[in-house]
């Protein structure tokens, strides 16, 4: 005998968690299909070579492999032990397990790319998998669930990826503002006072305005090299509060020449004015010249979703990058994609309340009998009943009512149909509901009405 | 750049098989939602200790295995090398991905035991891994699609799981024959014979009757010690042709005062019956008490649909256990489950031509225009129709008119809207019909209607 136990940082989901993952990834699907996006799945299992190198030192750490199979110590000598870890895995594992679902699109469209009608929308929704530590709110196994659109650089991608947002959105009844700028402005800024070369650590340092205060931006950016000078000349910038509108303007005047920032603020003027036709109003859309994010792969626009109702960080984000698929020889796809933070999306409507009251008993109805001849009856019912739509159960055993009642009350089934000597006779079934207590004495046809309204 | 490929053994999932597997699940699941199923879902990640001996020794080598993290190799050393990969992995690895879903069930129902109510009718559709040789057909990542009823030992459930068989082929318009027996048949018969120990010797060899001919099989028991004249004693039995009801009397006949082959035939004729009053003919439903599956596990019904019009083996299969939990230190708790082979199920029904045509566009309708007004106007009225339920997308490049004709036909999307300076102006779009070239200038009210029908 053995205790039985997940494995560290896994979870399983009973029937009720289902219930309202399902509720959320169906809403999210829909929408994804109105949008035209197709789904794609892909294994788990991919090679190292297509995973490795590309999600920094950190990420290649935190890659689960996979023991390679058959007698694979042979090539192994006690010298590799010495040489440690990270060199020894290299020759007993060739595989590894999916880390997120954009290098394994990548792949799929650099394989794919002859069949592909481009631009082409996809979505995918599936399991990763990360050997971090786990915490609450961060598994080791969760999913990921993904929209993008390759082959176009047309702004109307972004639009319409912003409009995708709304909608599921809206649909949830989860209250998010949509937060986007351009990596093109964050580069005009650093441009401006020049400061090319500083850009990443700019961008990182303003990232950090509302959590850690002007002061301390500043600290950090003469840390890396800023002067003073070109540090206070920017306060102003980064200080200011205004309307979408208004921001635009002050980074018009002190963009003055600059073709790169200028670029940036056009872009965002077309997605806000596309966006607005969309029917987005600029109270939830929010153009942030401080907002940073995937420095290493977006090149155009970038964007993140927040719950307005709870301060839990950012739920949603996406943006534009020119170059996915070039490590697998394909270059020059540009492409946009959104990527929903489905466990903490979860994790928020269960902090809101804003699951639906949803069936989890699967079956709408339970059928109960005293004999052998009120059990075929059931079974005989139940299947009608399910060929008209409504899910129904028959309780296995005979003369068990007691019991079968508790086990609807447990499974939280609406109705008991008992069937005995007398139902037999009229060929229907005493149907309680278990709510109300109500019993009446009704055939299949009613049955049906009663279920289906 | 390297030349990208799939891990061995593993395949992506574009937008058209996903639609025919989408098409399959979608089927099976309705009808598992429809006898009261709930679905649960366990995590890819299982330690070790729960999987380990649980397959045989030929499943523990087919496990994959992962490594594990961080500096794992400091508590190794080289003698540990020597000892051979299989203790090595013992060092290095606590952990390995699902390799059934049969396992993880028997964990989850363990370890939830107080929540659920039982009996619990569960079902299941998640990958499993198997480090098995690839061939065609054979595959390291697949589905499982399994429906179990677990906490009971009524032969109802048989029944129940038998028309959910029946009603899951039927709307699948597949032609499967369900081929049931019981292991206490089998046993009855050696029991008869005065040879209970050599039980599993006679199962296997009666199972390969078809494929290897009685002189075979009867070679194959006397080599595993059955004497010529009990080998002949049964010749006739095993030979023997008929209905369903013939087979019960030949066999009533055989067991004379046998208990527990009497008790299997007792069992069978109470399913069988129980499934006619669920509309099962006993044409499809076959009484074969040459069938062995499970030896090792299944210890009363088992069973095993094979599809009528191709020579294809099983595509489905299932049966009762006893003792599924007790490894988890939950003991007594019965059980009957089925499991569609569903990788075959696919293979099976792409063969047979029996996907409808699925729509794999995803969109119903592509809008194009010449300019940025009708840019705007198109997200307006593809917006408009997805409120509407009508799944749109919009063509991203200006004035491109004969690639997005190119693109709409490539991804098979059945409508295309031109939005020009007159369609503007009477607020309408040119809706062309792909496939009969026919063109309207319609509104948006009346692209619903269209699109709707």
């Amino acid at each position: 005998m053995q205790k039985p136990a997940n494995a560290r940082g896994t979870r399983d989901f009973g029937p009720t968690e289902m219930a309202k993952r399902n509720y959320v990834f169906d809403i999210i699907k829909t929408h994804f299909q109105g949008f035209g996006f197709q789904t794609i799945e892909t294994p788990a299992i991919e090679n190292l070579s297509t995973l490795t190198g590309k999600y920094g030192e950190e990420g290649d750490q935190l890659l689960f492999k996979i023991v390679n199979s058959g007698d694979y110590l042979s090539k192994v000598s006690a010298s590799d032990i010495e040489a440690g870890s990270k060199s020894f895995t290299s020759k007993i594992s060739e595989k590894g397990l999916r880390y997120d679902l954009t290098v394994p699109f990548a792949r799929f469209v650099a394989m794919n790319r002859n069949d592909l009608a481009f631009p082409f929308r996809r979505y995918q929704i599936q399991p990763v998998w990360r050997a971090d530590r786990p915490q609450r709110g961060r598994y080791r196994e969760f999913y990921q669930c993904d929209a993008d659109i390759i082959g176009s650089d047309s702004l109307v991608n972004e639009a319409e990826l912003i409009a995708l947002f709304q909608s599921i959105f809206n649909s949830l009844k989860l209250r998010v503002n949509l937060f986007i700028n351009s990596r093109k402005i964050l580069a005009g800024i650093v441009d401006s006072l020049g400061e090319s070369a500083r850009f990443v650590a700019f961008a990182v340092a303003l990232d950090k305005l509302d959590k850690i205060g002007w002061e301390n931006v500043a600290k950090e950016l003469i840390q890396n090299g800023f002067t003073e000078d070109k540090t206070e000349a920017i306060k102003d910038l980064v200080l200011f509060e205004g309307s979408n509108e208004e921001k635009i303007a002050k980074l018009t005047a002190f963009f003055d020449t600059n073709v790169t920032g200028l670029q940036g603020l056009a872009e965002i003027k077309e997605v806000l004015s596309l966006s607005e036709t969309n029917g987005f109003s600029s109270d939830n859309l929010v153009f942030d010249y401080k907002l940073a994010r995937g420095l290493s792969y977006y090149t155009g626009l970038i964007y993140e979703g927040k719950a307005v109702d709870l301060p839990f960080g950012s739920i949603v984000g996406g943006g534009r990058y020119d170059d996915l698929t070039s490590s697998f020889g394909l270059p020059n796809m540009s492409g946009v994609g959104i990527s929903f933070g489905i466990e903490r999306i979860l994790d928020v409507m269960e902090e809101l309340k804003l699951f639906p009251e949803i069936a989890t008993s699967a079956s709408a109805i339970l059928f109960t009998y005293f004999d052998e001849e009120g059990r075929k009856a059931s079974l005989v019912m139940a299947n009608e009943l399910r060929k008209a739509g409504i899910p129904a159960e028959v309780y296995p055993d005979i003369a068990k009512i007691k019991k079968s009642f508790e086990f609807a009350d447990k499974k939280k089934i609406a109705y008991v149909a008992v069937i005995g000597e007398s139902e037999l006779k009229e060929g229907k079934a005493n149907v309680k509901n278990m709510k109300n207590g109500e019993q009446n004495l009704l055939s299949i046809s009613e049955m049906t009405a009663l279920l289906k309204a």
